[in-house]
């Protein structure tokens, strides 16, 4: 029933497959106002986009959105915004012999268990194809926090397989140096430890040659976000950056601050403390809670009984290795009969690069929606004369 | 705005605070005609109170419910149920000296930075004692679970500090083991490896002697679930399970199949393969999903694609060390004066043995509440006449 | 599914029944820092509660409220606020007789087509019983708009039967008009017209003689808000509004404006036209919508596209005459044998009275509703340091 | 805020202006395997389409839709389904000399109260083009509630001026009657008292001459619909589908059953009686509620308490004249300036048949979501393994 929306007051809605005519969004909620363009959205959108560089998979597909609705002379109505991105490189043939075979690791078995049968070209619905909607509908969230709070929302690559990036303060990651070597150059693993990404880089190298895949995490950090954002109880900011962080393919574990590494941790060690904030102090608090205070660490990962701290939230996914590989592997058939199976190319061999963009997306659309809907509540006497 | 409800289907609604006359919860889209008494919230209820062992708080809370609306002659209405769990021992002396002291690790600082004031005899809408209404709720998602679909969900203590339980098959931990010792004496730790269970309760003596806390970890499965649960998009089973769990207070990470340990993985490894279900097979698959059609292992936690594949569903959730500590830790008031602050007793050394029922409910809450919504959906040809 | 709660940013959800322990509401979304005490309840309370006068029900429920939630030291926390009104005098027994009968104008009948069963004592969840919990939340709504806007609600009976008030300006009705006579004494009628309304209380002394029921029309009015409120497509003022009063028992027909007058008008005449406001000017228009413009008649009921203009909202509603009837009525019981039915006594001969402060709850939670949900949108960038 | 869906089960979201690329709606919930062409789109698209005949606008939109996701195959695959309709016939420059001119009965003036700005081309999100969008919807939910029920929805127009139509039985009227004549050619009226229709006609026919507009009433039936749809408090049937019918442009009030008529009755005369259901009974109970029970007559307008009787359901909406007239008419400017308007050409001087495909669209999205809701909850026991 009805599970293609998501968010109150920042509230997108999507529909769209891999192989059908394309995905689009609709964005209701936005204020009036705010500056929007094509071009703003192609952005992040050639940041998701296959075929970007030779680590990931080689589908090339355009991405190129329309926005249907909701901008006037560049600027958004307040009215809810549409926007389109056609599939361009669909190559239906290419997947003509999964018609009848449950690909490992995909939704192929479960969307037969639950609708009866399925969109065999791909993986329809439940293709990573979708997440184009979503990364259009991030880049206005991000638009809003920006304009709003001065706030941006930053995630990098942070494992694959065995490598670990060794970054000391996240919330210092800029998106430069998410995006660009040192000499200029497209950063095409988006990790800003660029010794790390080297040799993240090999690995996904040696992998592909293997005919597998391997897997990872990635961090996000989002600064500048205001101390009050999330509701007490159900829709704590902690559990909405979740749900939305899990809602994307291949997400089977997320943490925040600390996160697993609480369940060895003492109280007197986990907690931070509140101390006075220094004059003219920035990092890691960026902007004041309550004037005067801070916590002196952040191992609560900027949100304390659900509601942001005002220190900069911190988040970790970890993705699974991609499931389609050029290697054969055993399966059944959707009559119960035993086939083997193999990916014939351009896939991933590893999905982190390009799932940046979308859990960035996702984490600016749930604190765009928090931040509206605290607004609503704490200017709720101001004057309606006053725009 | 408006954060104390949740899921759609079955839908429940909060409010109370630790320090007020209850909390109550509302729950919608029950169907009627399940048997519902106060002796079946008692059950779960009492898994929950405090004071009901030597390892946690010894605050002693009744927690005796009232069926407000909702019930007919035992059985539900098919209108929504209200359930009442007053507030008996609030003591509210206890709390006069954090009046305006900002606790390390609670959200005394946050509620401050977003309502401007908050209630200062205790943690208020933020306290552990607003989860009474959610065990109360997961009472009648367990009942609807287990009529409908004989399904079950069981959560156990899977770590305490560093000790861990050794559970081979999750999937077939029972209530039991989980609550009783084999001599039928209460299982206080609720931990199915009676050999870790002891360690972790001798850890958490010794803590507690040290007037500190400690973290651990807890598993979450359901069995019985058939395939199909879950949309396809943002309402993902894994999606919701994640919000459910990250809503409940000190979970700092959630994970479920190999979760975090996926990064580290290759696809080659990690695929679960699908294989034939074998004649009366029960177990990893307790449910077929497709006639004949199961994997070989659970890797992916029963999930794919965000939906349910038959198989049970694993999920693990951080829980951090209580915050509140006999030891002294310093912090600053709310005027921004730094001050110490120590808890003076009946505080919980290790949350996990409560945490227990409340990660049971909410994971009960949310497979009731996408079966009500699936039902609408594959049923929808059905003829009006029959009920 | 899930039919129980109304509202987005000021969100209410309810439970109970006629013969149950009683009613309940959780308002959620209300700012923090709005005073409220169980006394401001009572005021509305006692305007809904029955035996109020000799041409009501001479049903007596005290309907004293408990605050369960919400309010600290007598003001709204920010959190969901609960409240309870016991039901006091069900008087099971006078129902007995009912058991298998489907009353006439009840939702006996489809209840039971529904359901399967029902609480035979009475009317269950279909009873008026339940706007109890509407008219306290109500309460809080008026409260908000009057702090946030200086906003009003009046409501008034217009029509019993073929006996119509003549209001001039019903914009300018005061709640002193609805509930005193010039001598000061109760206006049980309450109709601004008092001589219409003495007509009224005849007609309705001469229908309960005569052992039956009249309808009626009733009036509902709110000033003072502001122009801007409400969305363009689904979520107009007008609709929401409208679906707020249908949803209140009895109600068999709902227009703003002219409303159903429009059917034989011509454009030209029924447009009103905008003017400059005149300096001082007050009424119709009591807020200005935009500085120096409003119209100089008032047809669109103060709505054009959906959202408010900033004049009078101006409401009627159509009430049915009561269904339960001293005459006797044929009617089927649940097993199919046709029988008769008189009601013993104890329901109101016309519905209006006790309508009044029902059609005014509905009403200003909308408002506040809309009122909440715009102040999210038009104040996203005020910065996050104020409150 | 977020105020551009509706529905809960089967729900709608649109965006989309007049003078914009498009209209786009997504429909989500719909279930999986129901055949969808872009040919069924079109049948009601064309009937809400300007220009259809001499008595509408002759602007000319060919309103060709596409379906861009959730059909595989000419099947609904339980995934959103995505429709756009694209704007052919802009023609902003009729609209330049309106750009800072408050058209009189427009949104023009409270559009700008609410957002500071608006698309001065046409009506832009308020203009009746967004319901192109609302119309393809209706065709899925239609289908729906054919294929599940055999249902149907059939809206006529029951009033123009002082013209009513005679229609002794409504359940009765066919979509032929209203579309055709005896003689087979186009019933542009779509009222299926003919010889009313003819009257009807020719006093549009005046009124355009005189550069006029007229209002009107509408009437839509839903029969097959069985007991018990709709929930019992605040999301009554009559309440959503009140909602639904306000939610429309130009809709000044809704009445069902007797409606406004019941205000003068006395309950003994107004109640249905339950009556054994003749065998072979169809008319006026075409479906049996509960087997061998109807009602002799139906005031009631086929709900009860909210919830659907098995009776008919019958409703009416009053429509005002259009407000953009060929006349001149007085208005302002933005900056407060008096100036006069006159619309050249292209409006439609009745709204009435272009109205009735929307309304019906309407009723049929409500009546599915209340089907689909009610679906999950009479058959939650239903085992997985049957589909």
């Amino acid at each position: 029933m009805a599970g293609n929306t998501f968010g109150q007051a920042f509230r997108i809605t999507t529909a769209g497959e891999s192989h059908g005519p394309g995905n689009v969004v609709i964005i209701d909620g936005v204020p009036a106002g705010i500056p929007l363009t094509v071009d703003d959205l192609v952005v992040d959108l050639n940041r998701r986009r296959p075929g970007q560089s030779h680590i990931t998979t080689q589908r090339d597909e355009a991405d190129l959105p329309e926005i249907l609705a909701g901008v006037f002379e560049g600027r958004t109505t307040g009215t809810s915004i549409a926007i389109l991105i056609r599939n361009t490189d669909q190559r239906s043939k290419d997947y003509g012999d999964i018609k009848d075979v449950y690909r490992p690791g995909h939704a192929d078995f479960t969307f037969d268990a639950k609708y009866g049968f399925r969109d065999y070209r791909g993986g329809g619905r439940s293709s990573a194809r979708e997440t184009t909607a979503r990364v259009a509908a991030g880049v206005v969230a991000k638009r809003l926090l920006s304009d709003a709070l001065g706030a941006r929302v930053v995630g990098y690559v942070h494992q694959v397989g065995k490598v670990e990036a060794q970054v000391a303060h996240p919330e210092e990651v800029t998106q430069q140096q998410v995006e660009q070597l040192a000499d200029g150059s497209p950063n095409i693993i988006r990790c800003p430890d660029h010794a790390a990404g080297a040799k993240m880089i090999k690995l996904i190298e040696k992998v592909r040659k293997e005919q597998d895949s391997i897997g990872g995490a990635a961090t996000i950090v989002a600064t500048g976000i205001p101390a009050g954002l999330g509701e007490p109880v159900f829709d704590k900011l902690k559990a909405d950056l979740a749900k939305a962080l899990f809602s994307l393919p291949a997400v089977l574990g997320v943490e925040y601050g600390i996160g697993f590494g609480c369940a060895t941790m003492r109280g007197s060690a986990h907690n931070d403390h509140f101390v006075p904030r220094r004059e003219g102090e920035t990092s890691p608090v960026s902007i004041p809670a309550i004037d005067g205070i801070t916590t002196n660490t952040n191992r609560h990962g900027g949100m304390l009984g659900g509601i942001s701290s005002g220190l900069p939230i911190i988040l970790k996914a970890a993705v699974k290795p991609t499931s389609s590989l050029p290697l054969e592997q055993p399966t059944m058939t959707s009559q119960g009969k035993p086939k083997t199976i193999r990916t014939k190319g351009r896939h991933d061999p590893c999905l982190l690069p390009r799932f940046i963009p979308m859990a960035e997306a996702m984490v600016a659309i749930v604190l765009a929606d928090h931040w509206l809907r605290w607004c609503g509540q704490k200017n709720w006497k101001s004057s309606p004369g006053e725009r």
